[in-house]
């Protein structure tokens, strides 16, 4: 017998008719002989619809009680689930976040999840219960409904996963796994069999929106397998797992990418300790996100240029910041481009290959695209090319490297 | 200082807009140097909402899945209130039912208070902080969410009120209090100043909407005063309150109908003991609800007539009960009328006037209203009508005791 964790995500019980095909989804793994945690999102829209709610109330609504907002509409899925369980005959229950208790710090509307308490539930399953856990959601020792931010719920299935060690953590969702790349951009993508944490987080942190990066994060953690699959066809999805697990036979894994970045660069600065912090200090502050950074030395061995990338609609926060503080920079003058996209291979598999990173190059330079900026890790290298340039450059890398 | 519960129903939270109006009433009742305890219904329209999704899971919906569904409405509409009252700075905080903790029994659906813990409460108030409770919701000695059966908000404001030992429990609803009669049907109507809990529950199972009969019934057992008011007017609303606290100046306070009715007779059934029992047992145990029941002892003394009310969509089931239990009855013939209305004049100054009955029955005689069944209590009397005469019959009545 073995102990999983299924968890279903706003759009695979986004209709009562969606409800119940997940209902028998769980029936027919609850029949194969599982013990059966069921995790659930809210009804996709839900959540967005309760958080336009609030932003009428108030542009400053309290957070704690966001929380007990936003905490409804998986009270209302959760429920809506089990009564559908129970409806083919199985017995089922769900559990709010305070029922369990999913305790978590006081942090809320992006809570951290600190202990599960599973007895009452290790009953409930071994009687042949099916448990209907309410995710994103968790109780404070003040006794408040904290919740653990957007994509919450896998969060809640990679801890459920670790507190009640579990086999298997099967993430339900609308696509059929990871791909090789945006399947809306390029028709040759494949998926991908097993990815690792890191190349997923790779891939997530760059917009494959299948998990969010958060509980990719978590999953590594505590080295929980992860299965993403689709609610609505029977076929096994992506597997994530330790890199150990898992043959690498390709350099690259896939090709991810993000539109909408600005390039900012500011020449001419006195290299000397602390300008990186002057820079990025400001910057931080006020809430923006930078994303790749570049520094070189110019040739004079004295003045600096630093490179960074922000998203577009930050551009013109990021400008006045830097020319505010002109004087105490000491820049020569700043640059900028925008409307760039950023375009990465990812493969755990790239550090036995040396060639990749001239394959890459060469293979965008045949298409004539030009790369204002690079920016490699262990596995990934990223580019910044001209964002009408993107679909071009994902469809020549893929083939260059023999994902097609 | 005073202590005062201020319950508000759906339709006074119905919009964000009115969510704003009603935390700006709070306000000032809170400056007005009051301990606040507020009680929240859903947004009108979400329990129905959240009802129809679970008749589409199942006809059979479990009935502790569908009290944790219908809890998350008021769920929303705390949070919404509590982050509105803050927004204006003051210090609010939103209970759920499980927080306060409301303990109610295991009766889901339909569950009765059983005790209330106030500590963490008062000492929230008694530091200026504005406690705002989800109705209609508790939960049971085995951690799970109740609630309270429809209306069931005003019944959480009564056992708060009582619990919390307050001045005052003020009942917010979209009407300014109790009129003489449905303002629906006649445009002279007055406002009741003062009503007792009998006179409103006679009013009330007629179909005055303003609070629940099992609440009325609720805050008489305990002595509760209410004060039913207006949430969009400034306006004194209608003190319901125990009888001794009244100053009867007219035996008639008010004129309630109910539309739908149907009559049906049993003529000549034997007449010995356990005749009425058997004719009422198996309607009762098909859930049909028995209304007026008059019998009369026929002239030869041996049979007797058994006429009853029920609503008129349960005439046709009610019939055919009664042919089916024809050989044990042993009854000679039945009768029915549809159509028919229900009309009383309420007050429970009319023990002290003896000619309240002759004066109903000459004002309706006049208008050649023909009366078809009478029934009377110490507080009511009412008569069967045709129901295209209800609002003849009102209008007559409110005249003929000095109403308009």
């Amino acid at each position: 017998m073995k102990r999983l964790i299924l968890k279903f995500g706003g759009t695979s019980v986004g209709t009562i008719e969606k409800i119940k095909k997940v209902a028998n989804i769980i029936k027919k793994r609850h029949q194969e002989g599982n013990e059966i945690i069921v995790v659930v999102s809210a009804m996709s829209g839900e959540t967005d619809a309760l958080t336009e709610k609030s932003s009428l109330i108030s542009k400053n609504f309290d957070s704690k009680e966001l929380d007990v907002l936003l905490a409804s509409g998986e009270q209302v899925s959760s429920s809506l689930l089990s009564a559908s369980i129970i409806d083919l005959g199985l017995q089922a229950r769900s559990w709010m976040g305070w029922q369990v208790p999913i305790v978590t710090d006081n942090n809320y509307s992006s809570s951290q999840i600190i202990k599960i308490k599973t007895k009452e539930i290790l009953n409930f399953i071994s009687s042949k219960g099916i448990a209907v856990i309410a995710g994103f959601q968790g109780i404070s020792n003040e006794n408040r409904i904290t919740t653990l931010g957007r994509g919450g719920s896998d969060l809640s299935a990679v801890a459920l996963a670790k507190f009640f060690d579990t086999d298997s953590c099967e993430i339900y969702t609308d696509v059929e796994g990871v791909f090789t790349t945006d399947p809306s951009i390029h028709n040759k993508v494949k998926k991908i069999e097993k990815i690792s944490y890191e190349e997923m987080l790779e891939m997530s942190s760059l917009g494959a929106k299948v998990m969010q990066p958060q509980s990719v994060q978590a999953a590594m953690m505590d080295d929980i397998p992860i299965h993403v699959r689709s609610t609505f066809t029977e076929k096994t999805g992506t597997k994530i797992t330790s890199e150990s697990e898992i043959d690498y036979k390709k350099s690259v894994t896939g090709i991810a990418y993000s539109k909408n970045n600005a390039k900012v660069s500011i020449v001419g600065v006195i290299d000397k300790p602390g300008v990186a912090a002057d820079v990025f200090e400001p910057i931080g502050k006020n809430n923006i996100n930078v994303d790749m950074v570049i520094q070189n030395t110019s040739l004079d061995g004295k003045t600096a240029n630093i490179t960074f990338t922000i998203r577009q609609e930050d551009l013109r926060k990021t400008l006045n910041i830097i020319e505010k503080n002109k004087e105490k920079l000491n820049y020569n003058k700043i640059t900028h481009d925008d409307k760039l996209a950023k375009v990465s291979i990812i493969g755990a598999g790239m550090i036995a290959s040396p060639g990749v990173t001239y394959k890459m190059f060469r293979s965008l330079a045949n298409e004539k695209i030009n790369i204002l900026a690079i920016s490699t890790s262990e596995i990934k290298i990223s580019v910044l090319i001209n964002e009408n340039l993107t679909q071009k450059a994902v469809k020549t890398l893929h083939k260059t490297f023999d994902l097609n």
